[in-house]
This record gives C-alpha cells, structure tokens and sequence, in this order.
C-alpha cells in the first residue's frame, strides 16, 4: 500500500489540537500559536503554554519539512538512503511542570518519506513517549508503563517489550551512565506489516500519551513543596538539556536541517541549575532518584 | 626540537595556581580542589569557587589524559592522526560572574603529542581566551583585544588577525546565527617555528588572560543592576549552553574520552533561563547586544 502523506498531516495537525486543548484544561492557561517557513522548504505550527499554574511551559510542535538531501542524522544508521530528497512530518511536545512532583514528559510522533528518481519511495513512523520523575512514585511508574503495554496489546505481544527496551536504550545519558528518566516508549523505521497498521500504531502512540500523563498530573499536582525539591528539580533539569543537546538525534536531525530554532528548543527548560559535584545526602528523597530510574520491569 | 611534555606540565599546573590566586584575590572566595584519576589513563586537578562576591561560579581545571587511540574529535580534521596513542594535557577555566556588567570569561592552554610506534611523535599547542559580555561597553572590548594583540605581536604581525579571526570562526553558534561573545584568540595545531616557540606562545596566551580579563572586572564588579539585568544574563546563558554541548569540540572531546563529566561541565553556568521566542524591546541596552557581538576589529 502507498504511504498517504496527506492522512498522516491530517491527523498529526488533529492530535497537536487535542492534547493542547487537554493541557489547558488541566492548567488553565491558554497556549500561544506561531505559524512558521522553512527557508529550505516546509513549515510548521508551534503552540507553547508558559507560566500556568501547574505548567511551568509546555510546548507542543507541528512540523512538516522536506529537503533535497537527508541530513547525517537520519542517514547514520541508514547510508542506503543518503542523497534522497526527503519528507519529514511530527509532533513533538516536552512539558515541564512547576511542581516538582509533577514528572517531566515528552512525547513525539513523526513520519518520513525518503525518494530518489525511478525507485519506490521509502517510508516509516517513529513516535514513543518517556517521563522523567524527579521524586519516584512506583503508582505513576506503573500506570505510565501499564498505559503503554496496553495500547501496545492489540499490534502483537511482542511490541511493548521491544518498544520499553528501544527506549531504555535511547534515553541513556552516556556521560553520566544514567537514564535520563523511566522510558515509555520508543520506535523508530516502522514500515510493517502495512502502511495502515503502521500508521495506526503511530496514532495509538500519539493518542495514548495524555491518557499515561494526565492522571499523573492530577495525583501530584497539590503536592506541597518548598525550596529544597524545587532546587532539586532545577539540578536534575539540568541532565535533561545534556541530553538533548549532546545526544538527542531528533534534536541534532531539527538544528542540521536548517530547522526553526525556537521551536526545536522548546524543549529547554525554562529554568535550570548546575552544581559542581552535587549529590543529594544519603537515604534522602533526592537520593532515592537514582535508583528508582534504573531500568525496570514497571508492569 | 623534541617535545618536553614534562617542562609543559609543570607549566600548566603553575598556571593553574597562578589563575586561581589571582581570581580568589578578587573574590575574596576559596577555590575548592578535587584530584581526580581517569580509569583509562591519567587525572587531574579540578578547582571551582562558588558563590563568590563577584564570582558566581569560577571552574579552573587541570587535566593531564592519555589513551590507546586518538577520539574522532581529535582526528576530524586531522585523519592522518587516527589510531595513534595520544597524551594531552591542559588548563581550562569559565568564570560566571554574579553582577551583569561583569563578562563571562574563557581561557584555555593545552598540548597534544600522538605517537605510533616507529615514527616521530606528532605534538602541537593550542590555546585561547574569549569574552562573553551581557552588555557591551567598547573600553572593555578594545582592552581585551589589546592585550591579546599584544601578547602576539613578539611572534609576528600576522599571529594576533589570525588567531583573532579563527576564535570569531570558532566561537559560532551555527544554530542561531550568533557570535558567542566577542571573541579574542584561538589557536590549534601549533608546532611552528618550534617546540620551545611555540611554547612561549601557549605560555603568554595563558599568562595574559588574567590582564585581559582582571582590569574589566574590576571595572564593571560595582555596576547596579536589578531583576532586569539579572533575568537577561540568565537567558544569556543559555546561549553558552547551547554553544558548549552542540558545538565544542573540546567538550565533546572530554565526553568522548571518558573525561571526568563533573569537570568538563563546570562550563556550565550555575543558573540558567530560557524563554521561547525572546526578543529585548528595540532601543533597549539588552537589544543593543546583538550588534555589539558582531564580529569586528577591536583594536
């Protein structure tokens, strides 16, 4: 079956308004729009809701871009693909909230097309959701990961395990031998059994992402917390921007491709701290981090 | 000439004390030390002072690394280079200061020798130092450049353009389409005209870092500022963030080596801020700042 593009943007624009308006609700806030060219071609719409009272910023990324050539990125693990044109189409959000109880997310759904002059087009999804808690509740770990197995089930018994793996595996900050959190969900070059299945798993993905995090959010979100937790959460952001900087490829692939820098960086956040040789006393909450974002069985 | 690393250790661990008894003169503040040994070969001495008068965060590191074979940040431009056993040594240092009007400052001296058994070691020097100002004052620029101008000028007219061009081209932020500061001197691959030449050049350029840096400090350290400038230097600091962890190839060159991560990010700024889409209102003293960075003559 041949890739439908235009089914594809037409869902990612639908699933970008739907967990906006989720978000807002729970917050209260209101998000502001940016349409936005790419120079190189392609374009996008970026939605960020700042300052709310339970988000300190989320921010929620449509984009559709294309190019004549794929960059270094996309192509590492891939050279058969090197030199084609490309399509590249996605939603990635990153939410970071003011208490922190509240666990970090981020989720991202994205679909590619890469041709060449007299060959089939080559076409796959990618998507996956992770959390990054700064205090570890094993009830939210659970429900996270019990969410993703779930909406995994009905595309093979096998999915989840492989998908949980792919993103221990990513979500691994190299120069500190940590994960970056408790990992979700990771998949990339999906091109099986159909182009229908496929897409349909990327929209389940996508769809499952408010249904792992809201109730999380709403379980947390009055948690009391004073300076000790919050300077904590700003230490621990800190390991969130090296690893998107150092090692994200979908951070990498938005900055080589000429993409709209505000957008791609978004998922900075807001405020962050750095402190030389920091480690939380012994047998404190804040230690208690380290283990808990050890790989898992959650479920 | 045979390369004399011992001589250029020597050098560099006295340039370290030297540094940070200059900068704890000024502070008033303590350098904490940490020694620190490398799994795969050799250690270091790492010295951050915190919460100074005037120093928010000082990280003057020495570090003296050896391994098996040469990292792909090494031997990028240099392919000839790859496989060989390599020994690199340097001091290395970010000064984050509290006050807005006092310049963030980097400095960096270091030397290289890869060998193969059979051949002549291959050794070379490299080194710099580069201003990064909130707010542009053209006194503090002309002194900075000034005294690197002159620090070259005993080894040739053409030392200080050439060194001053290659740290504006270096200190790029590709991504945004920025300067990082307003650059000074950056120089690699040196091992001309000679060993004890080439030096003495490391030598002063470590050396004329604190006259450089010192006189401008002292200058700004008593300036008023308020919420405003402070929330602007925040912001600011996020774009040496993203310089350090997207594109230094020293950074990444300790990350890659397995360096010691707590040592390689006392780059990082102690406190960090980013807003999505900021621009400073037109006419203001924060807007004037991106004319100011542009890359010019200073002196």
């Amino acid at each position: 079956m041949k890739p439908n593009a235009e089914r594809v943007k037409e869902f990612l624009l639908h699933l970008q308004d739907e967990i906006c308006q989720k978000l807002a609700a729970v917050d209260g806030g209101e998000f502001q729009e940016d349409n936005w060219q790419r120079e190189a071609g392609g374009g996008g719409r970026s939605r960020v809701l700042r300052n709310g009272s339970i988000f300190e910023q989320a921010g929620v990324n449509f984009s559709h871009v294309h190019g004549d050539a794929m960059p270094a990125s996309a192509t590492a693990h891939r050279p058969e693909l090197a030199g084609r044109s490309f399509e590249a189409m996605g939603v990635s959000l990153v939410v970071h909230p003011l208490n922190p109880f509240v666990p970090t997310s981020h989720a991202n759904v994205r679909f590619f097309i890469a041709e060449k002059p007299g060959a089939d087009p080559v076409w796959w999804f990618g998507g996956g959701f992770d959390l990054t808690p700064f205090y570890g509740f094993e009830e939210d770990a659970v429900h996270w990961h019990t969410t993703a197995r779930d909406l995994c089930l009905p595309f093979g018994e096998d999915v989840y395990p492989k998908y949980k793996k792919w993103c221990d595996d990513y979500f691994y900050i190299k120069h500190r031998d940590e994960q970056r959190g408790i990992g979700g969900l990771f998949f990339d070059d999906l091109n099986t059994p159909d182009f229908d299945t496929a897409f349909r798993f990327m929209q389940a993905v996508g769809q499952g992402y408010t249904d792992a995090y809201l109730p999380i959010v709403e379980r947390r979100k009055n948690t009391d917390y004073g300076v000790r937790e919050r300077e904590f959460q700003l230490y621990r952001r800190g390991r969130y921007v090296e690893f998107n900087l150092v090692w994200d490829r979908g951070t990498l692939f938005g900055l080589q491709t000429g993409g709209r820098t505000e957008s791609i960086l978004m998922s900075m956040p807001p405020l962050v701290r750095w402190e030389y040789s920091f480690e939380p006393k012994e047998g404190s909450p804040e230690a208690a981090l380290k283990e808990f974002i050890q790989v898992r069985d959650w479920v």
